[in-house]
């Protein structure tokens, strides 16, 4: 493969069926006329349940996000992948779900991953619908108007970040005081730390985000 | 709660079969006397699957590892953690299980995370007959006589964990040069990753490790 | 003063004529209903020369930006502000205006400098008509598709911003194998400096962005 | 141009007046035999206003610092650089010469710039008459007997070259409470920004500092 | 020499009498069958009271601690070094013992070195009776449960590794809050800067620990 | 004793010959008229060789280095102290004396070591002839024309200070390829790891240098 070569993760897939098909061709190559990530890895067979949740991304969203396309190369990996994004995302928590993408921006942002700002910075956009919270997200978050809550919620999500080894009970207690459960500190940690995962899976393979992103919520 | 209490995870749980309720019990309190993470968390009821998977950790191993308990609050994201954790460390790979180990221990050591260090160490000296191959991982992988794979391997996770932001076509390329495929980069990458989010959960929350681990393959 | 009071700096003066002053308002209460810094000082006089180049902002973008209005205190400060950022960014040089913008971002973006990574992220969008290339500024600047040249430009940028006492003649001499010349060197790193330098004003205090920025060229 | 090369930006030019160009010449050649920039930049015209000023540089100190011989190259930039140059370092403010010179050169040091450090360090020397106090500045101002005005402005001045992420309103707050003005904290801020800029042109450039600054006022 | 041969530090010498040279040997060859530097250093000529102290090391410790073994290339260095460390190690103190060989660890994980903390991590095991102790030095000495005197001595030691130029008085003043004397906080310096030294030899030389210590108090 | 209250290490000890008492009276508190450091220690009685060396130090420097005196409350320790610093920056060596000190310098500025930069930038000027040497390897020995050899030396001495953990073959055989010998790469590592300790044990005691360096050949 000449070095300079980038391959699609070809998504497409005969066997699945053909409204599945044209969700995955939209999104890995008609929408954005790109390759989604920097390594050639041969396509897998999407299950039943996960060519439906394509379906389900292709038919609300309009597009199926590229990072599920990265890893439709293997269709456990994906639904491994699946199941603990969608129940730390979408499951039910003490956090808001746009406190959770603000967790997610904030830690993408100390990591500069590319892919995690440009689609989750869109989602605190169109959480929020406030524009500008999404660049401070990216940005820097500790120039936006919290309240108490929220920052201390980014202060340690981002400590944990920086330096994990340095997170001490008084951490923890400092989001005890600002009104977290044990529960919330959980899923706070557990968000930071999915999004310190991702981050890194994105930039280890150069993932590109749908270029659908971008315009979101301006 | 008293600022300085420290309450255990509990996962005994009436609803479980005697043997796991043993099993959990032995893991969490009795084997260690100590307890497990520094949130107090409601247990959890768990599903049939994760009842048996925990029975079959105290047969095969002789304890419930420490994470798992940990997770047991809630059965949704445990499930999520394990399905994902064993298709990475168990699953078919290109990397051998030593290898993938030794990227775990590598990139904990970064991030100085007790837990997964006094785990996973373990688990390269076991794997690896070799125990001076564990204190290397845990202390300085570098100083380890590795192969050219290996050092490359490592060279990668270790670059990926403390600055995702600057690998580029050539760190993967690297990589390829020393006989790694596509799918393997990516199993490098998903490894650190995933250790990169299980550090961070362990240190957020204090987790202990099953104190058995210490003398393992000495 | 209350801690949390921020005030205005009240660049409304009641001789400077109506229409500049009309245009300071706008760009300092009424567009933005907000305050520009964190320092609460006293209006200063403009000079005949300032309230122009206010009046011409004013008339061609529509507002004036508010770092001109925060440097308005002091008519000396805003003249050699105004003169060194116009010389740099507007002059003649070497440099394309785009790749200035995009200096001055990648650059900004090391500093996390919440308001020039606003106004000339969006500068970036206006003048390459390719918003993704905002962002990846804003984000991480390796990850942008560059062309030798530009990528040359913006290492050399950002390794003298973070750190300026490893620039040796190597450096340099990369710069002048990928096409630059002496001028163009210095170019680069007076405009490095120079965000450097603003992106510390900005920052010390914290200077908010005009919101129009936001929404252009989006 | 061969590789290793140094070529003096030369500031001789016809057009200029014989004793300003004796000046500029013993400023870049005959007092330091040495070259002042490592880029090779033709010389520009000074304007009368700039001839002028280097003749009462040499006049009054003996001699042209040389920042000013390698901005000599294009009298739109010198003239920038002079007026902002001597609008903070010498205009009006709430702040002593000294302390501005202190400030220079703690942060020229976290930067380690050479040309600063020697030039700036020899003023704090000369303003002080307190050697010792310039060393401290050069090596470790925190090792220095501040008063405590002093140590809040440096110790603000470091971090806002440091971390300017992370100047918060508390940091602002320490310095009013040690006694400074809003007007006070602008200028330690711009004076901070100003040399964070000319740090980096320094050593870009490779800029050399005048010889006869060493040995003044040991 | 081949680039990569590794030579022993030959301390075999026929001057020295057969007890030593065996013990010598059985150090440096027959016990661990390695080199211990990466530097081929001709042997040096032990005086009568280094060659007792090895022997004595050979009687009581079963081996010769390949640091001295390394250093024994001079008998000078030698004696310097040990004079050194045993007035440190072993003198009188108000410092434990234990507690000196804490500092050592934790101060050799800031500085990862691959000898030291096999070595002195086996020191803490054996004087604490407690191997988890001597692993949480090594890992993260943050996690382990400290009281307060001794988490403050090894966070003075760790601030003291990791930013020597930012110890100020209040550091020393924590200290003596927490009990120590003058002597103490100097012991707590001298031991940490000790490790500070011998951490760089042998990360330097690439210094291999006796295999002997990995066993130690399991 | 009040917190801020700073005590002289007392070294005059009337069993010490007159001149000697003279000598440490000089340095200690007539010369400098200051404490040398900040911990009070009381005095101890020094051995006649060690009473010999500071009549030697008063006689041939006219003064005795501040850091003698710092040790002089434990004569076990000054010995130990000064035996290693005379073997390594006196003794017989492949390098220098020169060369040592600029070692020690270069190492001291990393660790921005008041001490140390003040007493062995004073030792490089003096021994080069050549003033802004000194204050090139205090203030960024990059920036010094040096020979590759020189060079080679910094460059290993400081990544040693920087990143111990990350030495590796490839910068012992850079060394090899400058001419220097294993032992002499002994000697680079073991001065370098002098001064990390000297250093430390400087910074932790805040302790001042004799005022008579600062002058020193300039």
């Amino acid at each position: 493969m000449p070095k300079k070569q980038r391959v699609i993760t070809k998504i497409k897939d005969k066997r699945t069926k053909p409204d599945i098909r044209r969700a995955l061709t939209t999104s890995a190559a008609a929408d954005d006329n790109t390759t989604i990530i920097a390594l050639m890895l041969k396509p897998g067979q999407l299950s039943p349940a996960m060519a439906s949740y394509f379906a389900k991304c292709q038919e609300k969203l309009g597009f199926v996000p590229n990072v599920l396309a990265a890893y439709a190369f293997d269709n456990a990996k994906l639904e491994a992948f699946v199941a603990m994004y969608n129940d730390l995302m979408l499951g039910p928590s003490g956090l808001s779900k746009l406190e959770r993408e603000m967790i997610a921006v904030a830690v993408s942002s100390q990591n500069r991953c590319y892919y995690c700002l440009v689609a989750h910075g869109a989602a605190v956009r169109v959480l929020s619908g406030d524009p500008p919270l999404g660049e401070l997200m990216v940005m820097n978050y500790r120039a936006a108007r919290l309240n108490k809550r929220q920052r201390a919620m980014l202060d340690f999500a981002v400590k944990l970040t920086v330096e994990p080894w340095a997170i001490k009970e008084n951490d923890r207690e400092v989001l005890r005081r600002a009104g977290f459960t044990a529960r919330d500190i959980w899923d706070i940690a557990a968000i930071t730390g999915f999004f310190n995962m991702s981050n890194r899976v994105a930039s280890a393979t150069d993932m590109r985000p749908n270029s659908v992103y971008h315009g979101q919520a301006r």
